[in-house]
C-alpha cells in the first residue's frame, strides 16, 4: 500500500516535533499503539489543533517504514499545502467575490478526489473542504487526477466536518447538498447566492452528522436505469449548474 | 500488462474461426506477425466485417498467453456485447423516442469510458459509439467503473469512425461535439433535437478526422485557471444540459 521513499517522511519524536512546529505541511503523523509520555501529549495536541489526522498503528509498522530508531513516531509529509475555513472565508468576503466552495463527505478514492478538484477550480470555486478521516489523500496520484489543480485550489482540512459546515452556513453560505433523494433539481437550486455543494461518499452518500445541516437537497435528474452518477460527475454537474446560473465565463 | 486468465482466450485457428463464425462477442483477435495464408485471410476478413479489432504481433507474445499451440491466432473474447449502429438507430426512431448518443474519439481510459458510460446510462442515452483503435478495453475494469451500465447500454463498435459519424448525420443527427475553442455553450447549443455527443481524448481532444464533420463545437464554460475538465466530467456536464433542455426525468 505505501512503499513511500524514506524522504517524505520524518521520523523521531524531535524531528517530528520540529517539523509539526515548523508548520511544514504533514499528511497525517503516526504513533506507535501505546506510546506515552509529554513529547507524545504534545505531538497529540498540535495535531489536533492543526487538523492533522494522527494514526495509532503498531510498532512495526512503523519498523517497516523507517529504519532506525523512530521512537514510536513518524510524520508523512504532504504534497500539497494544507489550509483552514478561517484563513479563506474572511478574505473571500473582502474580495467581493460571490463564495463557492465544495466539501468532500466521506470520498475516499484519490482519482475522483482529483477529479473535483480540477472541475472545482474550472468553476472559480474558492476551495475544497474535507475532514481528516473518511478522505482521499492527496498524494501524487490526487495532483496528477486532478491535472495539478490541487496545487492551485486551497484545500481546507477541518476536523469534525460538522463544525466546518456550521461555521459555512453561519457565515451565510448555503449548504447545498447533492443526494439520491432530493426534491429540488440542480436548475431550481438557488446557486446564485453564496454556496458550499456538498458531495457524499459512493453508496452511502452524506453522512448523517452533515446531512440535517443541509440547506437544499439536490436530486441531479438520471434514468431510473442506473443508481446515480459518479460523485466526480456529480461535481462536475452541480459547479457547472453554478457557473450557468451566475452566468460566470461567458 | 495481461495476465488475463487462459479461459478467456481462444486459441488455434479452427476454434477462433468458429467462435468468429457463431457471432460470440470478441474484445480483439491476435494475429502472429507474418502468418499468411487462407485461413489467416478469413480471419482478417470477418474481423473487418465484423469490426473486431485485429492486432498483429509477435509470436512470443501469442506463447506467453496460450500454452500448446496457438497457430499463431489467439482471439480474446469480451465481457460485454457490442453492436453496430445500424442495429440501434432504426429502432429508436421507430420508438419515437428523441435519440441521444454519446461518441468517444480516442478515450483510452478505462475508468474514464466506464464513468461516461453510466452517466450516458443515467441520461438515458440509446448507445455509446466507438472506434476499434484509440479507445479503452470494456474489460471487468471498465464495467466496474460504469458501475454496471456496460451491461445495459450498447457499445456500438465503428471502423473508420468517421463513417459512423457521417451515418449519424445523415440519419439527421446532430453531432455536437465537446472542444476547447468552441464559441457555443452548452445551454446555448440545440440539444432538443436528435444528438451525438462527441468527446475526444484528453490532450489532443477530437481529433482531425472527425472534427469538419462537427455541427456545434461546444465550450463548457471555465476559469481561465484550468486546462478543461476531466472528459467524463465533461460528458456527464453535456448529458446533464440535455437532461435540462430536455426536460427529462423530471
Amino acid at each position: 500500500m505505501l512503499n513511500k521513499p524514506a524522504k517524505e517522511w520524518i521520523g523521531g519524536r524531535h524531528p517530528v516535533m520540529e517539523a509539526l512546529e515548523s508548520g511544514i505541511y504533514l499528511d497525517a503523523v503516526w504513533l506507535a499503539k501505546g506510546a506515552k509520555g509529554p513529547a507524545e501529549s504534545g505531538i497529540r495536541q498540535i495535531c489536533r489543533e492543526r487538523r492533522i489526522p494522527l494514526k495509532i498503528v503498531p510498532s512495526e509498522a512503523l519498523d517497516r517504514i523507517w529504519r532506525g530508531n523512530h521512537q514510536g513516531v513518524l510524520a508523512w509529509k504532504s504534497v500539497i499545502p494544507f489550509y483552514q475555513l478561517g484563513d479563506i472565508v474572511p478574505s473571500v468576503f473582502e474580495s467581493g467575490e460571490n463564495p463557492l466552495f465544495v466539501m468532500l463527505d466521506g470520498v475516499t478514492d484519490v482519482r475522483n478526489a482529483g477529479a473535483i478538484a480540477r472541475s472545482a477550480l474550472g468553476a472559480g470555486a474558492h476551495a475544497l473542504v474535507v475532514g481528516t478521516r473518511d478522505v482521499a489523500r492527496f498524494n501524487e496520484e490526487a495532483v496528477k487526477a486532478s491535472a495539478g489543480a490541487l496545487l492551485h485550489l486551497p484545500v481546507c482540512r477541518e476536523e469534525p466536518l460538522r463544525e466546518a459546515a456550521r461555521y459555512l452556513k453561519d457565515s451565510g453560505i448555503r449548504l447545498i447538498g447533492a443526494t439520491l433523494e432530493g426534491s429540488v433539481l440542480p436548475m431550481e437550486a438557488p446557486l446564485t447566492d453564496p454556496v458550499c455543494l456538498l458531495l457524499g461518499a459512493e453508496g452511502s452518500g452524506i453522512s448523517d452528522r452533515i446531512l440535517p445541516l443541509l440547506d437544499v437537497r439536490v436530486r441531479i435528474p438520471q434514468s431510473p436505469r442506473v443508481d446515480s452518477f459518479n460523485v466526480s460527475v456529480a461535481a462536475g454537474i452541480l459547479l457547472y449548474e453554478v457557473m450557468r446560473q451566475r452566468g460566470s465565463y461567458r
